[in-house]
């Protein structure tokens, strides 16, 4: 999509019984000046300055029944068919300003339930550099992420701990410490565990650190630890507080549990790298009928301040599909806005059934190693133990960079044909 | 749903292909303890302690295709059958403690993307009073509400500052004034007008207040406007604080831009009552298959402080048919729990389409007038005048009070005659 400096550009996936340029025509209506009954106010030089515009209209397939129930038809047509097309929306930045909320509230507000449409979702965003200079953006991004990862090139090798809920403070910090041992690059809490009172917050970071810190002194390396601080604003800035003074150096939050303002409260208070997860994400993206895209979702996220973004994995345990994997964790690598330091790009976490098989896959769709590759079961049931799940998951992406098969690569290392042997999908 | 002191429950709508005690299980598995693979800590006494438990399952009907892409099947079946089913799981309070991010996370977040699942909607939440404990919940409610805006009884007349987005402050200053010489009792901002470069907040406070305050000093009557101040958790503090020292009486925001630690942030810091609009709500409402019902929705903001809730109207624009709008507003009036001081009910506000022909049946079907009914043509276009149209609707609701019928009345009154002789939908 084109960007222009002035004005905010949005593309829909539509679906209408109604004429094409009429329902387009009613969403810019409804999501700017118009009203559905015209009001004395709305005057055409308001409406000329004010409106939203239709941009661009493309007709794509038709239907015989609507996707989503609830829409109108027009009047007296007999056999009406359900038009599906593109379209591009764009307003003045003059409407909103460079505010995210109320970006939101424009482009992805009223419009759902509007009865033109029996399907509608928004697809993509192109912003005017405002938006880079009003908003935070990720403070560390990817080259900060590596270095207080400590990891100069190839992904961070990562994991969650599981069980997801239950583990005491001990139990955590003693897994973590297992892990540092294990040589991991980057941990993760679960986004089920933030302040539970089995598990509280504070109790849990001073565990945590202790183990991680001793490590840290005997090897000189201190894998990053992504604590969950979900909570209220002024909860989060407190735990994000007791995060760096215990020498932590990453925490997490659930974008959709804190909410933009949530985020973009805590990234103006943060000296530590943002960990987004994006749990709840499916009721966005489930219905081909309904929804935001990722690629647009994203770009709030990014301009509020997360560091890193879960993108879900390549033949994960979820719905979602491998293009559409690759598609958002593109999106993160591919900076916003023209100038250099408002590229906004984060790194993406890849999750979900994650194994030694998937590192040659998402390097060559990818291409590039500037992502967090996290695993569970893919690095703890390794034979060998989780020392050898990790340096095998290390040897798979190893040998994707250099572009040796997995297979030779096995060939040559008994971590690596260990693990292919465990996981034979 | 029962309440139970200890264990946060929720009911589920699903579909899945597998055997409904089999996605059953995985769903709360996969919410609390478990992980796609076992793990070491998982141990049967962890699991009993924190599992989230299938507290009952109630088989609907069935389809003979997936309603969404992407759902898995069993192995082995030849002609699959996707079984719909009522699902109510229950969760240990001790997983997530009282914290709303945390329990949203929980009840509604990685679940939407289950392979067992082409349908999931979260329909009901019960919880424990220990939320009402550790959230502010509404400051001022009905009671609050109707004490600021001076009216003991019968609806708020209500309406919307239209165009959108486009007037100048001075503009929308005389538009207040003329509402508030025509007797209305709440004004909004539209969602689209926050803090434009056109028409930034500061200074539509400044010019509505000083128009609001001059019509209080001649009339006695200051009409409540509620400011749209989303923004971000430092802006709405301040914005709120604006408009509290320029004698406001509500502000405003929407919901899904600022989320539920931006209400939370700025309920904590509030002395006004917060109107919460929620637009984008099309999203979890539009598909049957995925989403969120208002019912379990509206227990998160309520708690986290809204004093006044959308809730559409009858036979209104949108897609949402009147049963959908008749449960969310008596929703919003029915206790939350059971002490009488943690009720958190909240002001439903009905919108869109609204006119003088729907008094009779939000009345009937409500059995309660605490609302604010905010009509914009349907007090405008009466053809003697925005006066006689707001005199109309209040004419209008006497009678449905009265158990007058509209037609009775309007024999008596001849602003309601003209009214309905307008509006003959």
């Amino acid at each position: 999509m084109p960007r222009n400096p002035l004005r905010v550009w949005a593309r829909y996936w539509i679906e209408t019984a109604f004429p094409l340029a009429e329902a387009a025509a009613a969403l810019a209506g409804e999501q700017s000046s118009g009203t559905f009954v015209s009001v004395p106010g709305e005057t055409p030089e308001l409406k000329e300055r004010y409106g939203a515009r239709v941009e661009a209209l493309r007709a794509l397939d038709t239907v015989d029944a609507p996707s989503l129930p609830g829409a109108g038809m027009p009047g007296g047509v007999a056999q009406p068919r359900w038009q599906r097309a593109e379209l591009d929306v764009s307003w003045p930045l003059d409407n909103m300003g460079p505010s995210l909320p109320n970006l939101l509230a424009t482009v992805a507000g009223n419009l759902f339930e509007l009865r033109q449409f029996s399907g509608l979702r928004l697809l993509d965003l192109a912003l005017p550099p405002d938006f880079a200079r009003a908003n935070p953006g990720p403070q560390f991004g990817i080259a900060g992420t590596r270095r207080l990862a400590g990891i100069a090139q190839g992904p961070l090798i990562g994991t969650i701990i599981k069980p997801s809920v239950g583990l005491s403070p001990e139990a955590t910090a003693a897994l973590a410490g297992e892990l540092a041992e294990a040589g991991i690059d980057f941990i993760k809490d679960d986004e089920l565990q933030a302040d539970g009172p089995h598990c509280p917050f504070t109790q849990r970071v001073d565990a945590v650190m202790a183990v991680l810190r001793a490590h840290a002194e005997r090897t000189g390396r201190l894998p990053m630890y992504a604590f969950n601080l979900t909570g209220e604003v002024d909860e989060m800035r407190r735990r994000h507080d007791q995060v760096r003074d215990a020498g932590g150096t990453c925490v997490m939050v659930s974008l959709h549990s804190i909410g933009l303002t949530g985020l973009l409260a805590l990234r103006r208070h943060a000296q530590l790298p943002i960990h987004a997860h994006r749990n709840g994400w499916g009721l966005f993206s489930r219905s081909p009928h309904i929804g935001v895209s990722y690629v647009a979702w994203q770009k709030f996220w990014r301009l509020a301040g997360a560091d890193q973004m879960h993108v879900n994995g390549l033949r994960n345990k979820f719905c979602e599909g491998d293009e559409s994997v690759l598609a958002s964790a593109r999106c993160c690598l591919k900076p916003m806005f023209d100038a250099p330091e408002q590229g906004c790009t984060v790194m993406p976490v890849f999750s979900s059934g994650q194994t030694v098989r998937q590192a040659h896959g998402t390097y060559a769709a990818l291409g590039s190693a500037d992502l967090i590759h996290a695993a569970g079961g893919g690095l703890m049931a390794h034979p060998e133990g989780v020392a050898a799940g990790v340096h095998a998951m290390r040897l798979a992406w190893d040998a994707a960079m250099a572009g040796v098969s997995l297979e030779d690569q096995a060939q040559r290392e008994s971590e690596l044909r260990q693990a292919l042997e465990g996981f034979s999908a």
